[in-house]
């Protein structure tokens, strides 16, 4: 076994670090799902926001994809990318630059809404701009964030006054997002969100219909209940991102194991504090490094801002987890004073993150780990 | 007044917002206090990460200044800064990379250690790579978070290591850091706290010197701390930063007033959500526009993840919050439907933010106003 100095050796840390093999395992897994449930897999890239993550997700294909902001459609459309779903509901204001995404690059974008004025503004600047745009309504199957009541008298008024409005404008179908999956740890739970958003999805697209309206797209998706779902009769397409990655999130929701978390984030230890209610040892990964995103907490509660594991092996270190962050420095109370000789200061350490998503973004590239080796840095994209 | 569709035509929401007349303000009004107090100012740069903030900081000179990453101790020096506190524990393995952006730059960087094992282990590295470093020892004066105990025999051991081990390293002084003042929203007790921050350092100098070290550098500071400081008897310089931009958390600890908070977020309002427990307005600002900082809440229950505000005058929208956020949604939820009203689909509105560190580390820059009118974007650097 190689040991982390070697493994890591010239990196400043905190770096975030991507094991290739577990990246591959988990896309491969979710292709082969999704191919069972006669699905198309539209990969969220608002996790990885890397192309060549998305070039894993897909094996090597530039299929469809879903992105939750601008930038990504920018940077994944100029990559060659030409099927992108942007799942943040379009401000009007917004259509300008969508235009020019789609016009620089040949890209289609498909964007989505949930309101009739904003339907009609859509049109309007469709017009205005010489664009065209490809809609999807957006259903609340239940997390009451976003989207019209399923199969309701609001959603043919939208969807009519996307079909209605411009010949710049096509209506596209419907989507939701089963958010509120992550509510519950136990797959009779989540699979039966799972059936809530299919029939949500599936019973919107049949009441369009009925009304003479095309519906070409059912969209679906969160990681949790696609992983769980039975069957998804009526849905075209499901998107999915954090399955790449996987977290303490996904973990403690049965929905990954932990040997399938492919991301973690590469830390030093600089400091033993030995005074104080809680003898630690101190990161330097903090509050940027990890975000201050609690929500693994929720079913794992020892989780705290990430789990503490060897920096070669990513084995957890007992239990020890981050328990306090500042914006640079992390706080891993220990049980017993054996711990500083086991990990003196200038000892690498991985941690494994509570929510992916957040864990990353403040990073501007992967370094990949293959079979144990840095093998590559891959960029990430960010902002807005 | 201007409306804020005008003050903010073409930005893609969502911006950092940075008032340029408050950030003067508030620059002037802790200069004037700290030459009153008779102590070096030493900007700290981890909030703002901007040469232009820097700028506005000392009054337009490249004085001292104080960093918590290597990336933003690169940024300054490449920038011209000369003179540049890093506050991170220094591990032994980040020394060259230190070293080159001394000789890179012409920069003379400050490292803080708080351990015997790391002192010895500079000494050694700065012989090998013929590097010059000045240190400052770290006290702990209470947060238990780094340093050593004030004027013990612990101190004087590290600082003898520092001072014996090699002639390439040179002992600068100490340096504390009451970060545990955030603790407290009364006057008296973060009074209080600013003369144990200001004893701890003052008797460890004290003690080090009694033993034959110099200590020309004695520098305390957090931005309660030197805010409330009445007197700093023996302290050379402080420490301070977030007091640049204020925050809901410095607002809620009497640290600032609301009408100095100088940075926010510009958002656009994407949904009306009608339905479930808690109509909410939508925006385009969520866990990453905003972070998922909850410290604000501690003195302010209703701080949420940020205070929504009119985009044009920033005065406070009743007392609407973020309560909310998925990673690029933010959920406001509203007292009566007249806010949908108000705040039709595609409204902008700014939020003042509840930690403004870590509001501000996504942005690539900030949108500059000054009198109401957008005058230039400032870049801002950011990773490790």
């Amino acid at each position: 076994m190689t040991g982390a100095d070697t493994i890591f050796a010239g990196l400043n840390t905190p770096r975030l670090i991507l094991d290739a093999d577990r990246l591959e395992r988990n896309a491969a897994q979710m292709r082969a799902h999704c191919q069972r449930l006669g699905v198309t897999l539209r990969p969220h890239l608002k996790t990885a926001k890397s192309v060549d993550v998305a070039r894993v997700a897909a094996d090597g294909e530039q299929g469809p994809i879903t992105v939750s902001t601008l930038a990504e459609a920018e940077h994944f459309a100029a990559a060659g990318w030409r099927d992108i779903l942007y799942t943040t509901a379009i401000a009007p204001a917004k259509l300008p630059r969508v235009h020019r995404i789609q016009s620089d690059h040949g890209a289609r974008l498909l964007l989505t809404l949930d309101d009739r004025g904003t339907a009609i503004a859509t049109g309007e600047a469709a017009s205005a701009l010489g664009a065209r745009f490809g809609i999807l309504v957006e259903i609340d199957c239940g997390e009451h964030r976003s989207g019209t009541e399923p199969a309701s008298d609001e959603l043919v008024a939208v969807a009519r006054a996307v079909a209605h409005g411009s010949p710049h404008v096509e209506l596209m179908g419907v989507m939701t997002h089963a958010g509120h999956s992550y509510a519950f740890d136990d797959p009779a739970s989540i699979r039966a969100l799972a059936e809530t958003e299919r029939h949500a999805a599936v019973a919107s697209a049949q009441l369009l219909r009925s009304h003479g309206f095309p519906c070409p797209i059912v969209s679906i998706g969160s990681t949790p209940t696609v992983a769980f779902a039975d069957q998804l009769e009526g849905v075209t397409e499901v998107r999915a991102g954090i399955y790449l990655f996987g977290d303490l999130s996904q973990w403690s929701r049965g929905v990954c194991a932990r040997e399938h978390i492919a991301v973690s984030v590469l830390a030093t230890v600089i400091g033993h504090q030995r005074r104080g209610p809680s003898p630690s040892l101190i990161l330097d990964a903090g509050a940027l490094a990890l975000s201050k995103d609690v929500g693994a907490n929720r079913f794992m509660s020892n989780a705290g801002y990430g789990l503490v594991c060897d920096a070669a092996t990513l084995a957890p270190l007992a239990s020890l987890t981050v328990a306090t962050v500042h914006q640079e420095h992390g706080a891993v109370p220990i049980p017993d004073a054996s711990w500083f000789g086991r990990l003196p200061i200038g000892s690498l350490v991985r941690i494994l993150p509570g929510h992916a998503c957040l864990t990353c973004a403040p990073y501007a590239s992967y370094d990949v780990l293959r079979a144990g080796k840095l093998v590559a840095e891959w960029p990430r994209t960010s902002g807005w």
